[in-house]
């Protein structure tokens, strides 16, 4: 059985195109995953890779790939827009299908001892990883950046859970960790007054008491001429994306606004959609097959939670021949 | 303008009538404030106060009140199933009308100063009025009770907020803080089978991800033969009542079981109340009155939140004359 997770490595090069081509070289082509994109921005000077397969086939290709990053970047010589403390800033494991996200912790742990024993690279466990609160949040790790890392590191707070306290010269420090799929969904009202979506936000997100694992705020979508509220699940198991959308009807009501459309932004793993549609053919008495074709998913989805420009591309296992 | 809060100092006797008639003598008949209830529990061996009115005219009776307690009860003689650790275990000002948390929290810092200068009682301020994050909960403060306070107030996390690291020898240590109203607030599901009524408490309670200020569990009501989910709501204002009913109606629809009813135990106050009117009269789109009286609340409350034995007497304020 196929334990498929998603990996989401980035880098510290978003300019020089033969440089980024030989960094993800090892990451091309492989049996058992496939690179799904590499994005690179050159104000930020970094490039995001999305991977997606087998677990066990993902790890000695990263390791090779850890390699040409180290050969080709000189973090003394990085700047960008970014804030960035590595040659390979992060690398997140994100379960998808058949894996817990305890596993994808052990193979965060197993990446990060092989990349520590091979180039003597200090390694900050991250995320869902984390083994001191602190660690939890990137952020918190990266402030201070490579520069800063160099004296961060021999702090007693810091002091890196895999190699010694001292940067490497040209690499810098990599985080590493485990984590749960963001789904990044927009719920679209028919109003063009951004207050209202503001308010609607505000009663939803963690950081006013709502959903615990949903940061959420306001946008105005000039070419379309109405608001959206724009939103991160965190964890779409516990914040299943029904819930919001529902929850986002009903608070919209008192402002006499309707929810016209949604949309997702990236990938969307099955289950998330699943989740969802279990509880719309629930309600409305249909028998919820869980092993429904991923068309079924798709004009499902589209049907229920009102999802515009979707198609099954945007499911993650659609990309795995599924 | 008279700033309203509710006050529940708990004191530790519940067993002694003619004593727990002279404490509680300084807060009867008093101007300003009403002595709503005082219920004492002789398992327990404490009482539990509940005054309401405005705020300053609270401060003197409750350091009469702090008085008695220190000539009638000594600690070291006190035994009860309820954990405690001071002759006045815990006083908590709770905002109700025209005054904000952030005001209770400096009454709640007044009196603990009178407290400690005119008594020599060691206090510790807790909830919203908290010094120190591991001090907001209760609980955690009181861990050790009476007993272990002895040593546990000479630890240097344990310094009181007030006085000195030695407890009082008969009255031992009390909490003053500030806290929001909290709302006891249950729902009739149509059905009798308690997993279903477990399943949506785990929806939306904080402990697994949902609302941030709830909590919520099952609950079989043998004599009426159906479920609830039973729940106190933290902070009304960030997780109001319309919000959460209306969730658990949706969640409900999936079980093919309907929400029948609700109640609230307990007082509650009227803008907990009104704020939940206001959706439902948005999205009605009838006009709202904000000083609408306590009948038309009532009226209302009972219509939109299905709530079952409802009266006016359960609105704090209906207590007031107002």
């Amino acid at each position: 059985m196929e334990r498929i997770v998603q990996c989401v490595p980035n880098f510290s090069e978003g300019r020089r195109t033969d440089i980024i081509e030989k960094i993800i070289a090892p990451l091309k082509d492989k049996k058992g995953f496939k690179l799904i994109s590499y994005e690179s921005d050159s104000d930020y000077n970094r490039t995001v890779v999305t991977l997606i397969g087998n677990v066990d086939s993902l790890i000695e290709p990263l390791i090779n790939f850890f390699s040409e990053a180290l050969k080709y970047i000189d973090m003394n010589k990085h700047s960008g827009e970014h804030p960035r403390m590595g040659a390979v800033d992060v690398v997140p494991f994100i379960p998808i299908s058949k894996i817990t996200i305890n596993e994808c912790v052990e193979y965060a742990n197993l990446l990060a001892k092989e990349v520590n024993e091979r180039f003597s690279i200090p390694v900050y466990l991250y995320a869902n990883a984390c083994k001191y609160p602190e660690r939890e949040n990137l952020p918190t790790i990266r402030s201070g950046e490579f520069e800063g890392m160099k004296e961060k590191i021999k702090e007693n707070n810091w002091y890196p859970d895999f190699g010694e306290a001292k940067i490497h010269d040209t690499f810098g420090v990599v985080a590493i960790g485990a984590r749960m799929p963001l789904i990044a969904f927009n719920v679209d009202l028919n109003t063009n007054d951004e207050k209202i979506a503001n308010k609607i936000a505000k009663m939803i997100r963690k950081s006013s008491g709502g959903f615990q694992y949903v940061q959420a705020g306001p946008a105005y979508l000039a070419d379309k001429g109405h608001v959206q509220v724009t939103m991160n699940i965190l964890n779409y198991k516990k914040n299943p994306i029904y819930r919001i959308f529902e929850t986002i009807i009903m608070e919209a009501r008192r402002f006499n606004v309707e929810v016209i459309s949604s949309e997702l932004i990236g990938l969307c793993p099955k289950d998330a959609l699943l989740r969802s549609i279990h509880y719309y053919l629930d309600i409305n008495k249909i028998i919820f097959n869980k092993d429904m074709s991923i068309e079924d998913i798709t004009l499902y989805s589209i049907k229920y939670l009102k999802l515009r420009g979707f198609s099954k591309l945007k499911i993650i296992e659609a990309h795995l021949g599924e």
